[in-house]
């Protein structure tokens, strides 16, 4: 048994990790400066992301795994600072496909310096992503560091067809979805790199076996949507200055959340039709009337608190499978895991 | 001294490569088919600009230069393969951020299917690249494998500074720039994956030794360089159905070419004013008028002419640097390299 009393506290162990993954990430593997004007700027803009706040989840997971799974925290810090990395270029390139406004309470990149420059400067965080995960060699050998960077391939291909689902139902004006399609966008799009890939990645680079790989996809994939469905919620109905994106951002871009969905069940046909047509408009065509109707639907049809329930009871399949594991390591991380299951779906932020 | 009479020809040497590394891409590397229909899609851009026809040097040079240095074709047809994968993401990716219209013949990806679908599938196929690389581990160990994977990472680094000097000059209106900017722009944008990475990776694949790979890496970024200007000159002179991308489509985009800055350094302060407020000016904005003052100008100062011969004296050092090599294999494969050098800064598409 854990004793609970002297268990660090989560947030205080994912601000501790991730500031150690940040200094490697600026100190370490991203370039500072260059004497070439265009080169500079263009390692400026690489930083930009890595530089501003953010949780930390996934680094945490990362190196609470590893040491759940018998191994040392520094094996997994280059591992967990690849991570954030993925987290950065990806999220570059998705404020451009999404046309977002703000990522972490400020103008997104492609905001600040145009969609050319920031594609590209997505592009080069993804290959110095690489180039990283590649310096694992010294401290895990040839094997290991290639084991890691097959599940990197494995977590970003499901990424990408995640996004390109989400962006497809968008662009097709797909409203012929139930919950078992958000199941399989959201598991793709979300629960691979959010959690089953970051707490797989640390249990890999201990050594960990492969009941616990197992484990952890199963425990990853559930909570990933838990997640997922607690950052739509979020969005409707979070503070906009702790969260870091503009309010109802989702209903803008058009996004078919768990949420949008059950209300669009539940909702009569009149309703129906009309919320489809105001969410099949573009951005700029919504009016603030048109996403204040879409969200008093949402509120007649409770469908933030079904949503939310959903997300719990998926949390609790994914503490059961959890504990089904057999750790080698630290019970203290095991423990952190299990916490950390929880703060995904009660977070305010 | 090689026979040169039973030295295979180049082109078809190239087309019997670029054959092999295609049927790679398309039945092994890339994902085929996929029951959700918009992942079914994602896979079917991905294959997009594989299955449009290109001349393959990059996977010739690999190949080529694997067997120069000692090693059998088979062994580096997979990293071949992954150099044409580099091609074909980084080439969407340019497509969105220079706002082409033409590759290869063809609308661009993203005039097919939206800036946003052909960003992200940019990024999954650029995964899939390192997804693939990691496959040479079965015919080429754990740590050659990891070496090849530095060089790409090099390469890529070197290709995405390059692209952001480029587009940093168009955006940031820059004219105050010489041939030595040129060189260093051209150098990373083009030389490192044209000529330079492939050459690299096929004698690593090969187990070449330091003063090979060095010597190959002073032969790539020379020809490189060669290379692009004779690209530079086919946008305004050569043929646009061989070519594949619309007429003086680099004058549209505001490129600053080397026929480009050695014309603006020939004019008169009046032509030049004309010229550069020409050239600053929107891609939509340009009326034909313009273009055609523009390739006026190019021709009066004969700007083709001093940068072809720049190219061919580039092309010359080069193939002295190729020259002053020791290979270890096959000698018919290392005077190949040699006729790619010609060809590169002879060649009418």
């Amino acid at each position: 048994m854990v004793n609970l009393h002297s268990m660090p506290d989560l947030q205080k162990e994912m601000k501790r990790v991730k500031s150690a993954v940040d200094q490697l990430i600026l100190t370490k593997l991203l370039p500072e400066s260059s004497p070439i004007r265009e080169v500079d700027l263009l390692y400026k803009m690489m930083r930009d992301y890595p530089s501003r706040p953010a949780k930390g989840m996934r680094p945490f997971l990362c190196v609470t795994a590893c040491r759940a799974a018998g191994g040392e925290e520094g094996m997994a810090l280059l591992t967990a600072a690849c991570i954030e990395l993925f987290q950065h270029w990806i999220l570059i390139h998705d404020d451009i496909e999404d046309g977002s406004e703000l990522r972490r309470g400020k103008p997104a990149l492609h905001r600040v310096y145009t969609e050319a420059l920031a594609l590209n400067a997505g592009d080069a965080l993804h290959a110095r992503m690489w180039g990283a995960l590649l310096t694992n060699r010294t401290s895990l050998g040839a094997d290991r560091t290639l084991r890691v960077m097959k599940e990197f391939s494995r977590m970003v291909n499901a990424t990408t067809e995640g996004q390109h689902m989400e962006l497809g139902w968008v662009q097709g004006k797909r409203w012929d979805l139930g919950e078992s399609d958000y199941y399989e966008m959201c598991t793709r799009k979300t629960s691979w790199y959010t959690v089953a890939g970051p707490c797989r990645l640390g249990a890999i680079v201990a050594g960990g076996d492969k009941r616990t790989l197992e484990g952890l996809r199963g425990f990853g994939l559930k909570l990933g949507v838990a997640f997922q469905i607690q950052d739509d919620a979020l969005n409707l109905v979070g503070d906009s200055r702790k969260f870091g994106k503009a309010k109802s951002d989702d209903i803008f871009e058009g996004k078919r959340t768990l949420i949008l969905l059950h209300m669009l069940e539940e909702a009569s046909p009149d309703e129906r039709r009309r919320a489809v047509s105001i969410m099949s408009k573009e951005r700029s065509k919504k009016t603030k009337e048109d996403v204040s109707f879409v969200l008093e639907l949402i509120q007649k049809y409770d469908a933030v608190g079904y949503a939310r329930r959903r997300a719990a009871e998926m949390m609790k399949e994914a503490i059961g499978t959890l504990r089904g594991l057999n750790w080698k390591g630290d019970r203290t991380a095991a423990a952190l895991l299990e916490a950390f299951a929880r703060f995904a779906v009660e977070r305010e932020w």
